[in-house]
């Protein structure tokens, strides 16, 4: 049985809205993933982000390895339980984190993430054939992930959906280095495969990671072998572009080329989380998202709004807030909005970093993500994805743009 | 009407039940106080600390002075709307922030606090009869806090209970100093009450500060002089020795003379709150307590336990925790261990100084401390304080150690 149910398609797009199942429950597709990186969702608990609409979050195996460790969690009954989450959980490779020490601050163009932090994720040894040997960047410790370590970490874990251990290109490679670099991934794929058959959870599912950077036929080359290599679903990696347009043309190469036999094996995208990216991606055909956006810029003060012009941000920590008495969001129905706070009063927190400032932008963030999601979900299965999707990219506000979701059956 | 009403003593000792009813509600006594130091406890929602049982919280006028002023939080209509709480809040007079710069590393010596974050309060210019210049740690400006300044701040924050402002003496100074700064003190609380007198909020409670140091003769004159002045209540401040004993003598002395025509005045212990302090506390007949102790502790990784031998603390960061799976404190009914989360996964949060670790840390302890507290009141209630310090002292489990409160005829 295919982990993707297709409740519905759109019409004029690749967006469909569905059920993906796992071991620990469904995933209501398309959907935000939150970062769980190390065994959290940074200041809020489990039934929080539950209540908030989410149904699985990203346990991040690079991390969880150097600590406090897979073996040890498993001693604990697996990251569920260590962490107090009974729903589902995706586990990433471990390869953007370590391919991001190899590649230096190049890493930063991937998918335009923040250079900060890299610096303190330790110094790759050697990168060969055989996989990745790197210094911890906790106790300055050798360590090495290869194809076979990386799902033994995650059967350790016990997450629900796993991905297979690849390069994850950045942007300023050239094409005999993608194309390389494509194919040894092709072939960490097959023993990451082949651990996984012997040894793997059965109930975990299995994400193929496409690679071929910004090149159409390595990108669909990568995306049809992969396909055609039995994994349950798809992951979209590596480098998109260095632009959005760019990266949804990656996107569209990829997906273009997962219809027919391959049509219900989710498809998740990797690190990508702003609106606009999220309306493209589901019109692309995307189920799944994950980015640190939200949660991240939640603890640095930043509110997620809806003005399109401002990459639907705003800077909380500002001075010209200081005496602003208006909430986050006017007529905002998450748990932070609800509690009447003024912008005044969450400026002085973050710009104080106090912890209460960060954990209620993180839930006003992640709600609205949330909405956004919702409503594309909605659209979907109501038939009018062209007027939500017309209306989020206007400004809209999230959680008023789709129809409601018709009563099941 | 005093703002104390005494609903049960103890036989043996000077400890007593009530309720002191503020301009915000009421607070069932004795109650610690957690602090709201920049208007928040740090990491919780206001209806979380109400929901642990707290009635009152203290917010800190000099911190809130500097930042974000105490006239832009009056514009917010003052600090219980500017932070969403709408019960009691008790705010000190800035005394102690401003005389442990000008008293450096020995104000360390006051109340044994760390010393940590003194270097970073900026440093005194002047100490004048008038009042103390310093510059503002935050942008090295010169700022002046004197009595009248003190009582002017609080009154735009807008306290239920607000606080003189006095010299905090530290422990290492000799009788002379004491004596001529705790006079000082009794001149500073004439202008505080001036001021108040012709400014201050009618429904604001003012606190006079005994001082007088270690100092048998000087502790209990100047209890006897704050006493006589007309305010409505007692803090008892300063340097109260340097071991629990000579602490518990000094608090002896000053409520010795605070019986007959002074008892409704209710009684607030400065800084103080290990569990055995609260317990001797009460039995020397203080209303509230306040102290850093309980959130700071579990900020960084510290759990209470009922565990005398070990200060009723546990330090989950040590590494011994990382394969333990019992919850923080076997049987405990706080929120936090309700979750059902083992003390090797709340190891892994704190050490890697997780946002969510911090937080649940801090909601057990105040949720143990607030148990501590409704213990001894029911106790007296119930006419058998005796036997709850007992137990509380022998390391019984907060919250099993009194009888049920009486229901409300």
């Amino acid at each position: 049985m295919p982990a993707l149910e297709i409740l519905a398609r759109d019409a004029d797009t690749r967006a469909r809205a569905g059920v993906l199942t796992t071991a620990h429950g469904a995933v209501r597709t398309p959907a935000f993933v939150p970062l769980a990186t190390k065994a959290t969702v940074k200041g809020l608990l489990p039934h929080e982000v539950r209540d908030l609409g989410y149904d699985m979050v990203l346990g991040n195996t690079f991390h969880l390895f150097l600590d406090p460790g897979d073996e040890r969690i498993a001693g604990f009954g697996g990251l569920h339980d260590f962490m107090g989450w009974d729903h589902p959980i995706i586990t990433d490779s471990g390869g953007f984190q370590v391919f991001s020490m190899g590649h230096g601050a190049v890493a930063d163009e991937i998918k335009g993430k923040s250079a900060q932090g890299h610096d303190r994720l330790g110094k790759v040894i050697s990168i060969k054939e055989e996989g990745v040997s790197f210094r911890s960047y906790l106790d300055g410790s050798t360590k090495f992930i290869g194809p076979e370590t990386s799902m033994q970490i995650q059967a350790n874990l016990g997450s629900d959906i796993c991905l297979v251990f690849d390069e994850c290109t950045p942007f300023h490679v050239d094409r005999d280095y993608t194309e390389r670099s494509t194919e040894r991934t092709h072939r960490w794929l097959e023993r990451c495969m082949a651990w996984h058959g012997e040894h793997g959870p059965a109930d975990q599912l299995v994400y193929a990671i496409s690679q071929g950077g910004v090149y159409e036929d390595l990108r669909k080359q990568s995306t049809e072998v992969i396909a055609a290599s039995g994994t349950a679903g798809i992951a979209i990696g590596g480098s998109l572009g260095e632009h959005k347009e760019q990266m949804y043309e990656v996107v569209d190469w990829a997906t273009s080329v997962l219809g027919g036999e391959h049509e219900h094996k989710p498809r998740h995208l990797l690190g990508i989380g702003e609106v606009d990216d999220l309306v493209r991606g589901v019109e692309l055909g995307i189920d799944t998202f994950d980015c640190a956006m939200p949660t991240r810029l939640g603890r640095h003060g930043v509110a997620l709004v809806p003005e399109p012009t401002k990459r639907w941000r705003v800077d909380l920590t500002a001075g010209k807030f200081k005496d602003d008495h208006a909430p986050i969001m006017e007529g905002c129905p998450c748990p932070a909005c609800a509690l009447g706070l003024s912008r005044g009063y969450l400026r002085y927190l973050v710009h104080s970093r106090e912890l209460t400032g960060m954990r209620l932008l993180t839930i006003h963030n992640l709600a609205f993500i949330q909405r956004v999601m919702q409503d594309l979900r909605d659209a979907i299965l109501a038939g009018t994805l062209a007027e939500t999707a017309r209306a989020l990219r206007g400004g809209a506000s999230p959680g008023t743009t789709a129809p409601p979701p018709p009563v099941p059956a």
